[in-house]
């Protein structure tokens, strides 16, 4: 590994409150966005779209894109609202997730399978998706929409793949990256691509922007599946190893898997298929033992390496050092 | 009723395979578009790619765009493009469809939830929807890509409309109408309006060929009411007395309900809240009896007729006249 490529002063940072202070303003522009547009439908299904406003999370893409535009030079109002469009996709992939994991709680209240049915969350979620769309063409530029339906494209793409890869326990890291470039990169990419359209900036800022956004959501991506196999679920608020015992391929797994030899590979791979408590210590073990956990976490600081070495087109300025620290941020994460 | 709004001469018109060979090079283009701006995802899933062949229908939405752009005057490439598009979006709606309907049988396959499972046809459908809007931004129009967001976000909403309101028996009509207006209006609308739209038609013509569009859907939708109450089961491939065996509220049975007295109204919600084969006799007997039947036949021939009103303002043509016999097809069809 190239040593000029890992992730300087990587302290952990924590995603306090006031870390966002200096974009509050803007962030608050982007909730009245998502809360107008989607106030038409509280006639008919007024709560239902109560119920999503539990699922508000980090809105780690609205800050994306209103960082991108502010590193670029300026905030314009079509930055609220395609911030809102990103997270409206974003909310819209959540709520077919679930469907899909089959999963009944997120941020600790009933998904909405759970609470109106597996129907319900299919429509709801094409409901946003569609919605978020036609959001975008308000913007009246193409290009614009061209990106949004790219990028939401590349989201879908990721998940079925996923799908009809699940339980391939001999996945390969390119088919895992590809996987997870769709499914968590595309959306943080096209956050920073258009924070920097929007904002003006030439094509080479875009472009730059862009790789910053994508290495950020691989990175966000890898740095998720080392909190499965070793965070701490009081602070993740998820069950650790979730993904073991649903075989679920991640980083450090295809690492195992290619270093150790054959006979070792198939056995673990029989311990992978039935997943039961020992089996689970065991990988846990191996994992440790093969240096698994610190390849999947150097991939993670190189990618947020390549990701900053991006952003070196940028003039300095406050947001610019933002987005640095929502970089290490994301591969230093406890939750 | 105003008897010129009547639909003239309405002798039933078969949708026969000769009825389009003055469009068929145009169709055909259509569907080269679809099939090479689908084929990437052939490398992944082209199982999945090929299943879809299947359920190709009738094409009255591409067939639409067509009609409209060569009543307007001419015919561009877009025209291939965005009948893709919207053809792409109505295959999304169906694959979910089937998922909501628990259908297991469409066009006498399987359908991609019983063959596939759930889970692949939630992602299959979002993949589809997701290259539409992709594919339409490629027009390089954002009032295009507007369209067709407003549009498809109707049909979700629609939907969604529907299942909250399953089960009850109180709809009125004006909530059907505003239900069938997303289901299957917004797409027949969009068709004609962007077939006017790229053909350089003025606003007046856009907005005439819109109402056609428009009237054409609702009257189609209607008709289908109609045909699962008293339509030919080895025609239409459908099994009758479905609606009324799903509880799903039909223009007949509004009607029905609407003209009875109180008491008699509610003994036949209880027949339809137990659909037992007396049941199902008992309610067809009634609306023969209070001429239900006849009032949805000629709410649908008056949608028409508005339709057809809304044609005059264009020259006469082949392909004009084309779009009046698919309007009388719509609602006298048999199948």
């Amino acid at each position: 590994m190239n040593p000029t490529l890992m992730v300087e002063n990587a302290v952990p940072v924590m995603l306090t409150k006031t870390l966002f202070d200096p974009i509050r303003s803007e962030l608050d522009q982007v909730e009245q966005v998502l809360a107008s547009t989607l106030s038409p439908y509280r006639r008919r299904i007024s709560d239902l779209m109560n119920h999503l406003k539990h699922f508000k999370g980090k809105r780690l893409r609205p800050v994306l894109v209103i960082l991108a535009a502010k590193a670029c030079g300026r905030v314009v109002s079509s930055h609220f609202t395609l911030a809102a469009v990103i997270e409206m996709i974003h909310t819209a992939t959540l709520v077919h997730d679930d469907v899909l994991d089959e999963a009944s709680i997120r941020r600790h209240v009933d998904t909405v399978n759970a609470r109106w049915g597996n129907k319900t969350s299919i429509l709801l979620g094409d409901l946003l998706f569609t919605h978020a769309f036609h959001l975008s063409a308000t913007s009246g530029d193409a290009r614009i929409c061209e990106r949004i339906g790219e990028a939401t494209n590349r989201v879908c793409a990721g998940e079925l793949f996923q799908l009809t890869e699940h339980g391939n326990l001999h996945l390969t890291e390119d088919a895992y990256f590809e996987m997870i470039d769709g499914k968590t990169a595309a959306l943080t990419e096209v956050a920073c691509r258009i924070g920097a359209m929007l904002a003006g900036a030439n094509d080479h800022v875009c472009e730059s922007l862009a790789i910053f956004g994508q290495k950020l959501g691989l990175a966000f991506q890898v740095a998720d599946d080392l909190l499965d196999l070793m965070g701490d679920e009081t602070k993740t608020g998820k069950t650790l190893g979730t993904d073991l015992e649903q075989q679920k391929m991640t980083l450090p797994l295809i690492h195992l898997l290619e270093v150790v030899d054959g006979a070792e590979a198939d056995s673990l791979r029989d311990a992978m298929r039935h997943p039961t408590e020992a089996n689970i210590q065991r990988i846990l073990t191996a994992l440790r033992v093969h240096g698994s956990l610190e390849y999947a976490q150097r991939r993670a600081d190189e990618l947020i390496a390549e990701g900053r070495a991006a952003l070196q087109c940028l003039p300095s300025s406050t947001a610019k050092t933002m987005l640095e620290q929502l970089g290490t941020w994301a591969v230093r994460r406890q939750s």
